[in-house]
């Protein structure tokens, strides 16, 4: 599946500005976020299950991808786009048989080895970071501007950069070959979250042309 | 699928007496149980469906059905005979769904009402606990004599009782109907996990047979 990787929202509950879920993703979307990731850290599986099936009506009104946080069970039950899975969830090559051949699959990469694993095992883009400090993942390994370009250099698969992105730092990644920023707080803890991102992206869209 | 019921094992790794999990549930076959559900609350992703695959070895060498508690995916990825799922785990009829018609679906009921749901979600069989106090799942709701009584009146898939089941009362459950017994710390957490597994499995035809 094609994607735009351009601006990639990653949600977080913890961080919410908005009322509710639903109401933050469609701001987000509004401001020109091009994927949604629904990650419900701590959730139980029936809560996370009937959060994706309300955001996935959000995600179809507006023609943008929903991936679903580590959980290939429900990326399926809920018909999503696909799912992005880390390290320490099932192995790439597992997800990929279980979803089929059509259905989007990210794998988190902080390493050139993670990365051309995940490109091997099937993955359709990856992940990479934390390129900056992140409150939102703590545990996250950081990657160097360096270890980005190796994995630029070593993988042929979209790369979305991740970690600590926003509106301080976005122009950072101005000719480092990455398909897209995936950010967190800089769009969903934002007071107008609609605002937040059409700023992120517009800068996006720039940086990607550079 | 259909499957014996009569002593089905529940793993636990904080409660066991073996040094591997492994050889926990190896001691376990020999003793006599006649189901495993692999439960790793707690557990990431990856480690649960390492482990999944490594009891499964197990299980398959002695031609017992392998249970994954509440993973859709990691049964599917695992080849397991079947899951099982709480009520706060994806709704029953999404997990048949995505399991498909020839794999075991298990759930958790401790309520005429969800018993029902559950056989009409399309169950094979309901767990239904917890019967006794159990140090095992504190949060568990506990079922009456009654209220189980009425369970087996009201459905006609397999009913499993669940919930510190011992040799210290398992024959109690003469006469009432049920298919089997789900066992936890008094076969994996004995010091002799064969011998344990031996004398309820005895014990437990028995009840069946009254």
């Amino acid at each position: 599946m094609k994607a735009d990787y351009t601006l990639y929202l990653v949600t977080d509950r913890r961080a919410m500005s908005a009322e509710t879920l639903e109401a933050a993703v469609e701001q987000a979307l509004l401001g020109g976020c091009t994927m949604v990731q629904l990650r419900e850290t701590g959730a139980d599986e029936r809560t996370f299950y009937d959060s994706a099936c309300a955001v996935k009506k959000i995600t179809d009104c507006y023609g943008v991808p929903l991936i679903i946080n580590n959980s290939v069970a429900i990326a399926l039950a809920a018909g999503a786009a696909g799912v992005h899975i880390g390290q320490r969830d099932l192995p790439a090559e597992t997800a990929r048989r279980l979803i089929g051949p059509d259905m989007l699959l990210g794998v988190s990469a902080s390493s050139v080895q993670e990365a051309l694993r995940a490109q091997a095992d099937g993955a359709d883009y990856i992940g990479v970071g934390a390129v900056f400090p992140t409150n939102t993942k703590k545990d996250a390994p950081r990657v160097s501007w360096d270890c980005l370009e190796e994995i630029r250099r070593a993988v042929r698969i979209p790369i979305v950069a991740i970690g600590g992105i926003s509106m301080d730092n976005i122009a950072q990644f101005a000719g480092r070959g990455i398909n897209g920023a995936a950010v967190v707080s800089a769009v969903i803890a934002q007071p107008d979250i609609r605002r937040a991102a059409a700023a992120l992206r517009e800068e996006m869209t720039k940086v990607l042309l550079l």
